[in-house]
């Protein structure tokens, strides 16, 4: 098993902030997929479409302003039965945001590049936060040749 | 053990241009760190000096236009004893870096920090290649209150 980790800070936000963008679907459409839809409480299915695919994430775990976690229910071959986990805390001015993408089966080249995506859309993110405007899926980063 | 996986492609480049962003003092000034000194041959040691601290590798494999690997030998204690691969190829138009920082002993909060923070310095090196500018430190993108 693998896991993609990562760790930005939210310079004068709150974990409240972080969160609502998690679980809002005003809020994940400003930083990760414009054509966000679906149900983002507990149980629920928020279904995120980029250009041709799609990620579907079954909603498995919430606690306001501290954590979410998303189950992988459908989306390409090896993101099936993976976990996207949030952990949202205070220090001082910057709310924290750790990140983890775990349960990978081995560390395909598809995983180096989805590491490197979700860096930048942890960027967006920060940026949305910060600055009121995100880098979301189809005005995200180009990062390769595989988008 | 657990490792920082990313990928990147740089468009119209080539492997040799990337090797030597990876195997020269220009280059990895250009991209990583402005204040880079040292040996860039094989079994050199290569310093690498932010602001208060800094980082030693030495290169323990060279592949040219292929791979480059160093191993840390001194740093954040966290590094000590971890490898970084760069692994290189062309792909029609893209030249793709497949990145991997191994051997963390555990995927402390730090280990989260150094994923995001060299997936930004992967940007910046393909941003050096292809538009002539990267972010170095310090003029590096900052990620959170751990910049």
């Amino acid at each position: 098993m693998a896991d993609i980790l990562h760790r930005v800070g939210v310079e004068h936000s709150s974990p409240q902030r972080v969160y609502d963008a998690l679980t809002t679907l005003d809020g994940l459409s400003g930083w990760w997929v414009e054509k966000t839809t679906g149900d983002t409480g507990r149980g629920g299915v928020v279904e995120f479409r980029f250009g041709p695919g799609g990620i579907d994430m079954e909603v498995a775990e919430l606690d306001p302003g501290r954590l979410v976690r998303w189950d992988v229910v459908d989306g390409p071959q090896e993101w099936i039965g993976t976990s996207v986990q949030w952990d949202i805390r205070q220090d001082g001015d910057w709310t924290i945001v750790l990140f983890r993408h775990e349960g990978w089966r081995e560390p395909v080249e598809f995983m180096h590049h989805c590491s490197t995506k979700w860096a930048t859309f942890l960027m967006s993110l920060k940026e949305l936060l910060e600055t009121g405007t995100g880098a979301p899926d189809p005005r995200d980063v180009r990062i390769s040749d595989w988008h």
